[in-house]
Protein backbone atom coordinates (compact mmCIF):
# COMPACT_ATOMS: atom_id res chain seq x y z
CA UNK A 1 0.00 0.00 0.00
CA UNK A 2 1.34 3.52 -0.86
CA UNK A 3 2.42 5.79 2.54
CA UNK A 4 -0.49 8.28 0.98
CA UNK A 5 -3.19 5.74 0.73
CA UNK A 6 -2.18 4.65 3.90
CA UNK A 7 -1.82 7.61 6.17
CA UNK A 8 -5.60 8.75 4.71
CA UNK A 9 -7.05 5.82 6.18
CA UNK A 10 -5.05 6.19 9.27
CA UNK A 11 -6.67 9.48 9.32
CA UNK A 12 -10.39 8.56 8.98
CA UNK A 13 -9.57 5.52 11.47
CA UNK A 14 -8.20 8.93 13.68
CA UNK A 15 -11.53 10.61 12.91
CA UNK A 16 -13.46 7.85 14.09
CA UNK A 17 -11.84 7.01 17.05
CA UNK A 18 -11.60 10.34 18.92
CA UNK A 19 -12.64 9.18 22.35
CA UNK A 20 -10.18 7.17 24.17
CA UNK A 21 -5.99 6.74 23.12
CA UNK A 22 -6.42 3.29 24.62
CA UNK A 23 -8.47 2.59 21.20
CA UNK A 24 -6.16 4.13 19.41
CA UNK A 25 -3.43 2.17 21.02
CA UNK A 26 -5.33 -0.80 20.47
CA UNK A 27 -5.89 -0.38 16.47
CA UNK A 28 -2.32 -0.24 15.90
CA UNK A 29 -0.90 -3.31 18.18
CA UNK A 30 -3.81 -5.42 16.17
CA UNK A 31 -1.95 -4.06 13.07
CA UNK A 32 1.38 -5.00 13.74
CA UNK A 33 0.77 -8.36 15.15
CA UNK A 34 -1.92 -9.04 12.09
CA UNK A 35 1.20 -8.25 9.65
CA UNK A 36 3.70 -10.71 12.04
CA UNK A 37 0.96 -13.28 11.36
CA UNK A 38 0.69 -12.41 7.60
CA UNK A 39 4.59 -12.99 7.49
CA UNK A 40 3.70 -16.83 8.12
CA UNK A 41 0.66 -16.43 5.60
CA UNK A 42 1.73 -15.64 1.84
CA UNK A 43 -1.49 -15.91 0.77
CA UNK A 44 -2.69 -12.97 2.99
CA UNK A 45 -3.17 -10.01 0.66
CA UNK A 46 -1.92 -7.10 3.21
CA UNK A 47 -3.25 -4.30 1.54
CA UNK A 48 -6.45 -6.14 2.59
CA UNK A 49 -5.68 -6.62 5.76
CA UNK A 50 -3.89 -3.39 6.91
CA UNK A 51 -7.22 -1.42 5.81
CA UNK A 52 -8.79 -3.45 7.70
CA UNK A 53 -6.96 -4.02 10.99
CA UNK A 54 -6.85 -0.02 10.94
CA UNK A 55 -10.57 0.28 10.06
CA UNK A 56 -12.03 -2.66 12.54
CA UNK A 57 -12.88 -0.68 15.53
CA UNK A 58 -14.41 2.37 13.61
CA UNK A 59 -17.44 1.95 14.71
CA UNK A 60 -16.80 1.78 18.38
CA UNK A 61 -18.06 5.06 19.33
CA UNK A 62 -21.67 4.37 17.59
CA UNK A 63 -21.84 0.98 20.20
CA UNK A 64 -20.90 3.67 22.92
CA UNK A 65 -23.41 6.11 22.27
CA UNK A 66 -25.81 2.93 21.91
CA UNK A 67 -25.37 -0.55 22.93
CA UNK A 68 -27.63 -2.14 20.87
CA UNK A 69 -25.46 -1.01 18.09
CA UNK A 70 -22.86 -3.64 17.20
CA UNK A 71 -19.73 -1.92 15.90
CA UNK A 72 -18.53 -4.78 13.86
CA UNK A 73 -21.83 -4.13 11.75
CA UNK A 74 -21.41 -0.51 12.41
CA UNK A 75 -17.85 -0.30 11.22
CA UNK A 76 -18.16 -2.93 8.10
CA UNK A 77 -20.67 -0.37 6.89
CA UNK A 78 -18.47 2.90 7.94
CA UNK A 79 -15.45 1.45 5.75
CA UNK A 80 -17.52 0.47 3.16
CA UNK A 81 -18.81 4.02 2.24
CA UNK A 82 -15.16 5.06 3.25
CA UNK A 83 -13.20 2.96 0.78
CA UNK A 84 -15.69 3.26 -1.81
CA UNK A 85 -14.88 6.92 -1.82
CA UNK A 86 -11.17 6.53 -2.03
CA UNK A 87 -11.85 4.95 -5.16
CA UNK A 88 -11.19 1.10 -4.33
CA UNK A 89 -13.52 -1.41 -6.47
CA UNK A 90 -16.37 -2.99 -5.21
CA UNK A 91 -14.67 -6.36 -4.58
CA UNK A 92 -11.41 -5.17 -2.49
CA UNK A 93 -13.87 -2.90 -0.69
CA UNK A 94 -16.19 -5.87 0.01
CA UNK A 95 -13.40 -8.19 0.97
CA UNK A 96 -12.65 -5.40 4.04
CA UNK A 97 -15.79 -4.49 4.96
CA UNK A 98 -16.18 -8.27 5.50
CA UNK A 99 -13.51 -8.65 7.75
CA UNK A 100 -14.63 -6.07 10.03
CA UNK A 101 -17.99 -7.36 10.05
CA UNK A 102 -16.59 -10.88 11.52
CA UNK A 103 -13.81 -9.74 13.29
CA UNK A 104 -16.02 -9.79 16.73
CA UNK A 105 -17.15 -13.52 17.58
CA UNK A 106 -20.98 -13.62 17.04
CA UNK A 107 -22.89 -16.96 15.98
CA UNK A 108 -23.19 -17.62 12.30
CA UNK A 109 -20.31 -15.04 11.81
CA UNK A 110 -17.15 -17.03 11.02
CA UNK A 111 -14.41 -15.19 9.52
CA UNK A 112 -13.99 -16.48 5.81
CA UNK A 113 -10.83 -15.35 4.01
CA UNK A 114 -7.34 -15.13 5.47
CA UNK A 115 -7.20 -11.51 5.92
CA UNK A 116 -10.81 -11.99 7.96
CA UNK A 117 -8.91 -14.68 10.26
CA UNK A 118 -5.98 -13.04 10.73
CA UNK A 119 -7.86 -9.67 11.89
CA UNK A 120 -9.81 -12.04 13.90
CA UNK A 121 -6.76 -13.38 15.59
CA UNK A 122 -4.90 -10.41 16.10
CA UNK A 123 -8.09 -8.39 17.83
CA UNK A 124 -7.91 -11.94 20.24
CA UNK A 125 -4.19 -11.70 21.11
CA UNK A 126 -4.81 -8.23 22.36
CA UNK A 127 -6.92 -9.77 25.07
CA UNK A 128 -4.60 -12.39 26.02
CA UNK A 129 -1.71 -11.83 27.91
CA UNK A 130 -0.07 -8.92 30.27
CA UNK A 131 -1.80 -6.64 27.90
CA UNK A 132 -5.12 -8.31 27.87
CA UNK A 133 -5.04 -8.22 31.71
CA UNK A 134 -4.08 -4.71 31.85
CA UNK A 135 -6.64 -3.75 29.44
CA UNK A 136 -9.32 -5.62 31.23
CA UNK A 137 -8.71 -3.71 34.78
CA UNK A 138 -8.33 -0.35 32.74
CA UNK A 139 -12.12 -1.22 31.63
CA UNK A 140 -13.06 -2.20 35.35
CA UNK A 141 -11.55 1.14 36.60
CA UNK A 142 -13.63 2.84 34.20
CA UNK A 143 -16.77 1.34 34.89
CA UNK A 144 -15.81 0.79 38.49
CA UNK A 145 -15.55 -3.24 38.97
CA UNK A 146 -13.32 -4.11 41.84
CA UNK A 147 -10.75 -6.51 42.06
CA UNK A 148 -12.91 -8.67 43.86
CA UNK A 149 -16.01 -8.29 46.62
CA UNK A 150 -15.62 -9.23 50.39
CA UNK A 151 -18.28 -10.97 52.33
CA UNK A 152 -19.95 -9.31 55.55
CA UNK A 153 -17.00 -10.10 57.69
CA UNK A 154 -14.22 -8.40 55.25
CA UNK A 155 -12.88 -11.64 53.40
CA UNK A 156 -12.64 -11.81 49.99
CA UNK A 157 -14.91 -13.96 47.92
CA UNK A 158 -13.50 -16.01 44.58
CA UNK A 159 -15.09 -14.39 41.68
CA UNK A 160 -17.78 -17.64 41.51
CA UNK A 161 -20.30 -17.25 38.62
CA UNK A 162 -23.28 -16.03 41.00
CA UNK A 163 -21.04 -12.75 41.86
CA UNK A 164 -21.15 -9.54 40.58
CA UNK A 165 -18.71 -8.41 37.99
CA UNK A 166 -15.06 -8.13 39.18
CA UNK A 167 -11.58 -9.01 38.22
CA UNK A 168 -11.57 -12.33 39.57
CA UNK A 169 -14.98 -13.49 37.75
CA UNK A 170 -13.67 -12.18 34.68
CA UNK A 171 -10.16 -13.83 34.06
CA UNK A 172 -11.80 -17.01 35.34
CA UNK A 173 -15.01 -16.65 33.26
CA UNK A 174 -13.05 -15.62 30.06
CA UNK A 175 -9.72 -14.43 30.21
CA UNK A 176 -8.32 -17.67 31.50
CA UNK A 177 -10.34 -19.64 28.50
CA UNK A 178 -8.90 -17.73 24.93
CA UNK A 179 -6.01 -19.54 24.33
CA UNK A 180 -7.77 -23.17 22.84
CA UNK A 181 -9.11 -21.48 19.48
CA UNK A 182 -7.15 -19.35 16.76
CA UNK A 183 -7.48 -19.51 12.83
CA UNK A 184 -3.74 -19.61 12.78
CA UNK A 185 -0.54 -21.48 13.73
CA UNK A 186 1.31 -17.99 14.39
CA UNK A 187 -1.18 -16.51 16.46
CA UNK A 188 -1.75 -19.64 18.51
CA UNK A 189 1.87 -19.74 18.89
CA UNK A 190 2.38 -16.32 19.81
CA UNK A 191 -0.32 -16.22 22.50
CA UNK A 192 1.50 -19.36 24.54
CA UNK A 193 3.80 -16.97 26.21
CA UNK A 194 0.99 -14.95 26.98
CA UNK A 195 -1.34 -17.61 28.46
CA UNK A 196 1.33 -17.65 30.94
CA UNK A 197 2.16 -14.57 32.34
CA UNK A 198 -1.49 -13.99 32.38
CA UNK A 199 -2.01 -17.14 34.71
CA UNK A 200 1.15 -15.83 36.59
CA UNK A 201 -0.47 -12.55 37.41
CA UNK A 202 -3.92 -13.76 38.42
CA UNK A 203 -1.83 -16.59 40.94
CA UNK A 204 -0.05 -13.50 42.23
CA UNK A 205 -3.47 -11.50 42.77
CA UNK A 206 -4.80 -14.55 44.52
CA UNK A 207 -1.27 -15.01 46.90
CA UNK A 208 -0.91 -11.40 47.85
CA UNK A 209 -4.82 -11.28 48.92
CA UNK A 210 -3.97 -13.93 51.23
CA UNK A 211 -0.90 -13.14 51.99
CA UNK A 212 0.35 -16.74 50.43
CA UNK A 213 2.77 -14.91 48.87
CA UNK B 1 -9.58 -6.09 70.68
CA UNK B 2 -13.03 -7.47 71.91
CA UNK B 3 -15.53 -8.40 68.66
CA UNK B 4 -17.79 -5.78 69.18
CA UNK B 5 -15.61 -2.89 69.38
CA UNK B 6 -14.09 -4.31 66.22
CA UNK B 7 -17.44 -3.98 64.67
CA UNK B 8 -18.23 -0.71 65.69
CA UNK B 9 -14.52 0.40 64.33
CA UNK B 10 -15.66 -1.43 61.12
CA UNK B 11 -18.89 0.22 61.08
CA UNK B 12 -17.27 3.80 61.44
CA UNK B 13 -14.80 2.94 58.39
CA UNK B 14 -17.70 1.53 56.21
CA UNK B 15 -19.83 4.85 56.67
CA UNK B 16 -16.88 7.32 55.64
CA UNK B 17 -16.24 5.33 52.99
CA UNK B 18 -19.18 4.76 50.84
CA UNK B 19 -17.62 5.85 47.59
CA UNK B 20 -15.92 2.70 46.24
CA UNK B 21 -15.39 -1.29 46.88
CA UNK B 22 -11.61 -1.07 46.22
CA UNK B 23 -11.45 1.70 48.84
CA UNK B 24 -12.43 -1.38 51.35
CA UNK B 25 -10.99 -4.14 49.66
CA UNK B 26 -7.55 -2.22 50.28
CA UNK B 27 -8.58 -1.45 53.85
CA UNK B 28 -8.94 -4.88 55.07
CA UNK B 29 -5.87 -6.09 53.01
CA UNK B 30 -3.50 -3.80 54.62
CA UNK B 31 -5.35 -5.00 58.19
CA UNK B 32 -4.15 -8.98 57.53
CA UNK B 33 -0.50 -7.52 56.36
CA UNK B 34 -0.17 -5.33 59.27
CA UNK B 35 -1.58 -8.70 61.60
CA UNK B 36 0.71 -10.58 59.64
CA UNK B 37 3.83 -8.20 59.99
CA UNK B 38 2.94 -7.49 63.57
CA UNK B 39 3.59 -11.31 64.41
CA UNK B 40 7.18 -10.64 64.31
CA UNK B 41 7.21 -8.20 66.55
CA UNK B 42 6.23 -9.05 69.96
CA UNK B 43 6.24 -5.11 71.34
CA UNK B 44 3.25 -3.97 68.99
CA UNK B 45 0.00 -3.43 70.06
CA UNK B 46 -2.42 -5.32 68.09
CA UNK B 47 -5.96 -3.01 69.44
CA UNK B 48 -3.68 -0.02 68.40
CA UNK B 49 -3.07 -1.67 65.11
CA UNK B 50 -6.47 -3.26 64.31
CA UNK B 51 -7.49 0.56 64.69
CA UNK B 52 -4.60 2.75 62.69
CA UNK B 53 -5.83 -0.09 59.63
CA UNK B 54 -9.34 0.09 59.69
CA UNK B 55 -9.49 3.76 60.03
CA UNK B 56 -6.37 4.79 57.87
CA UNK B 57 -7.95 5.71 54.63
CA UNK B 58 -11.37 7.65 56.19
CA UNK B 59 -10.52 10.70 55.32
CA UNK B 60 -10.42 9.60 51.79
CA UNK B 61 -13.79 11.31 50.48
CA UNK B 62 -12.49 14.59 51.74
CA UNK B 63 -9.38 14.24 49.62
CA UNK B 64 -11.73 13.27 46.43
CA UNK B 65 -13.81 16.50 46.88
CA UNK B 66 -11.02 18.38 47.66
CA UNK B 67 -7.52 17.48 46.34
CA UNK B 68 -6.16 20.43 48.56
CA UNK B 69 -7.18 18.45 51.62
CA UNK B 70 -4.60 15.88 52.60
CA UNK B 71 -6.24 12.22 53.72
CA UNK B 72 -4.03 11.52 56.24
CA UNK B 73 -4.64 14.68 57.86
CA UNK B 74 -8.32 14.64 57.92
CA UNK B 75 -8.22 11.08 58.41
CA UNK B 76 -6.15 11.36 61.57
CA UNK B 77 -8.63 14.18 62.93
CA UNK B 78 -11.96 12.08 62.05
CA UNK B 79 -10.28 9.01 64.40
CA UNK B 80 -9.53 10.95 67.04
CA UNK B 81 -13.16 12.41 67.64
CA UNK B 82 -14.65 8.81 66.82
CA UNK B 83 -12.48 6.98 68.86
CA UNK B 84 -12.65 9.54 72.12
CA UNK B 85 -16.55 9.26 71.57
CA UNK B 86 -16.11 5.05 71.98
CA UNK B 87 -14.27 5.79 75.10
CA UNK B 88 -10.73 5.33 74.37
CA UNK B 89 -8.55 7.08 76.59
CA UNK B 90 -6.66 10.04 75.22
CA UNK B 91 -3.17 8.33 75.23
CA UNK B 92 -4.63 5.47 73.08
CA UNK B 93 -6.74 7.59 70.90
CA UNK B 94 -3.51 10.21 70.45
CA UNK B 95 -1.56 6.47 69.33
CA UNK B 96 -4.05 5.69 67.01
CA UNK B 97 -4.32 9.29 65.56
CA UNK B 98 -0.07 9.62 64.80
CA UNK B 99 -0.17 6.49 62.88
CA UNK B 100 -2.80 7.51 60.76
CA UNK B 101 -1.11 10.95 60.47
CA UNK B 102 2.30 8.89 59.48
CA UNK B 103 1.20 6.63 56.83
CA UNK B 104 1.33 9.11 54.13
CA UNK B 105 4.77 9.65 52.74
CA UNK B 106 5.29 13.55 53.21
CA UNK B 107 8.88 15.28 54.64
CA UNK B 108 8.67 15.71 58.92
CA UNK B 109 6.33 12.78 58.93
CA UNK B 110 8.35 9.94 59.76
CA UNK B 111 6.20 6.62 61.56
CA UNK B 112 7.75 6.87 65.17
CA UNK B 113 6.03 4.12 66.81
CA UNK B 114 6.43 0.68 65.69
CA UNK B 115 2.34 0.02 65.60
CA UNK B 116 2.86 3.19 62.86
CA UNK B 117 5.68 1.55 60.92
CA UNK B 118 3.96 -1.47 60.50
CA UNK B 119 0.70 0.24 59.24
CA UNK B 120 2.93 2.08 56.74
CA UNK B 121 4.58 -1.14 55.36
CA UNK B 122 1.23 -2.68 55.18
CA UNK B 123 -0.13 0.00 53.52
CA UNK B 124 2.86 0.49 51.02
CA UNK B 125 2.66 -3.01 49.97
CA UNK B 126 -0.31 -2.86 48.79
CA UNK B 127 1.19 -0.77 46.07
CA UNK B 128 3.62 -3.69 45.13
CA UNK B 129 3.50 -6.76 43.66
CA UNK B 130 0.30 -7.43 41.21
CA UNK B 131 -2.43 -5.54 43.59
CA UNK B 132 -0.10 -2.69 43.05
CA UNK B 133 -0.10 -2.85 39.42
CA UNK B 134 -4.07 -3.83 39.12
CA UNK B 135 -4.88 -0.74 41.51
CA UNK B 136 -2.67 1.52 39.35
CA UNK B 137 -4.50 -0.15 35.76
CA UNK B 138 -7.63 0.70 37.16
CA UNK B 139 -6.62 4.20 38.69
CA UNK B 140 -5.81 5.10 35.13
CA UNK B 141 -8.50 3.48 33.70
CA UNK B 142 -10.70 5.45 35.76
CA UNK B 143 -8.79 8.86 35.29
CA UNK B 144 -8.64 8.05 31.69
CA UNK B 145 -4.90 7.81 31.19
CA UNK B 146 -3.54 5.08 28.74
CA UNK B 147 -1.16 2.36 29.28
CA UNK B 148 1.36 4.05 26.59
CA UNK B 149 1.33 7.11 24.25
CA UNK B 150 2.15 6.43 20.65
CA UNK B 151 3.93 9.04 18.35
CA UNK B 152 2.56 10.28 14.98
CA UNK B 153 3.64 7.34 13.36
CA UNK B 154 1.52 5.00 15.72
CA UNK B 155 4.49 3.95 17.24
CA UNK B 156 4.59 3.44 20.86
CA UNK B 157 6.10 6.19 23.35
CA UNK B 158 8.44 4.30 25.98
CA UNK B 159 7.17 6.40 29.12
CA UNK B 160 9.75 9.03 29.44
CA UNK B 161 9.45 11.44 31.83
CA UNK B 162 8.61 14.28 29.44
CA UNK B 163 5.42 12.35 28.42
CA UNK B 164 1.65 12.50 29.69
CA UNK B 165 0.91 10.14 32.62
CA UNK B 166 0.94 6.81 30.91
CA UNK B 167 1.19 2.89 32.93
CA UNK B 168 4.41 3.43 31.30
CA UNK B 169 5.21 6.17 32.75
CA UNK B 170 3.51 5.43 36.16
CA UNK B 171 6.03 1.54 36.69
CA UNK B 172 9.27 3.89 35.63
CA UNK B 173 8.86 6.57 37.66
CA UNK B 174 7.29 5.34 40.80
CA UNK B 175 6.35 1.38 40.44
CA UNK B 176 9.39 0.14 39.69
CA UNK B 177 11.79 2.45 43.11
CA UNK B 178 8.81 1.18 45.94
CA UNK B 179 11.18 -2.16 47.03
CA UNK B 180 13.89 -0.40 48.52
CA UNK B 181 12.81 1.34 51.93
CA UNK B 182 10.25 -0.66 54.34
CA UNK B 183 10.53 -0.07 58.17
CA UNK B 184 10.08 -3.91 59.40
CA UNK B 185 12.24 -6.54 58.33
CA UNK B 186 8.56 -8.78 57.54
CA UNK B 187 7.64 -6.37 54.86
CA UNK B 188 10.96 -5.86 53.44
CA UNK B 189 10.64 -9.99 52.71
CA UNK B 190 7.32 -9.68 51.64
CA UNK B 191 7.92 -7.12 48.98
CA UNK B 192 10.73 -9.49 47.16
CA UNK B 193 8.50 -11.90 45.84
CA UNK B 194 5.76 -8.71 44.59
CA UNK B 195 8.53 -7.05 43.36
CA UNK B 196 9.49 -10.30 40.79
CA UNK B 197 5.92 -10.60 39.53
CA UNK B 198 5.85 -6.43 39.15
CA UNK B 199 8.76 -6.70 36.92
CA UNK B 200 7.71 -9.39 35.21
CA UNK B 201 4.29 -8.27 34.12
CA UNK B 202 5.92 -4.57 33.01
CA UNK B 203 8.90 -6.77 31.06
CA UNK B 204 5.38 -8.89 29.40
CA UNK B 205 3.82 -5.29 28.12
CA UNK B 206 6.50 -4.13 26.30
CA UNK B 207 7.59 -7.19 24.70
CA UNK B 208 3.72 -7.97 24.20
CA UNK B 209 3.09 -4.28 22.90
CA UNK B 210 6.24 -4.79 20.68
CA UNK B 211 5.79 -8.30 19.55
CA UNK B 212 9.33 -9.41 20.72
CA UNK B 213 7.24 -12.08 23.18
Amino acid sequence: MKEQEYRRIEEYMKACMTDAAHDREHVYRVLRAALKIADTEPEADRDILTAACLLHDIGREKQYADPKVCHAEAGAEMARRFLSELGWDEARVSHVSACIFTHRFRKGREPASIEAKILFDADKLDVCGAIGIARTLQYQGRVGEPLYWVDAKGDPLPGDPGEPASFLKEYRKKLSKLYDRFYTPAAAEMAKGRREIAEAFYQAVLQEIHLTD
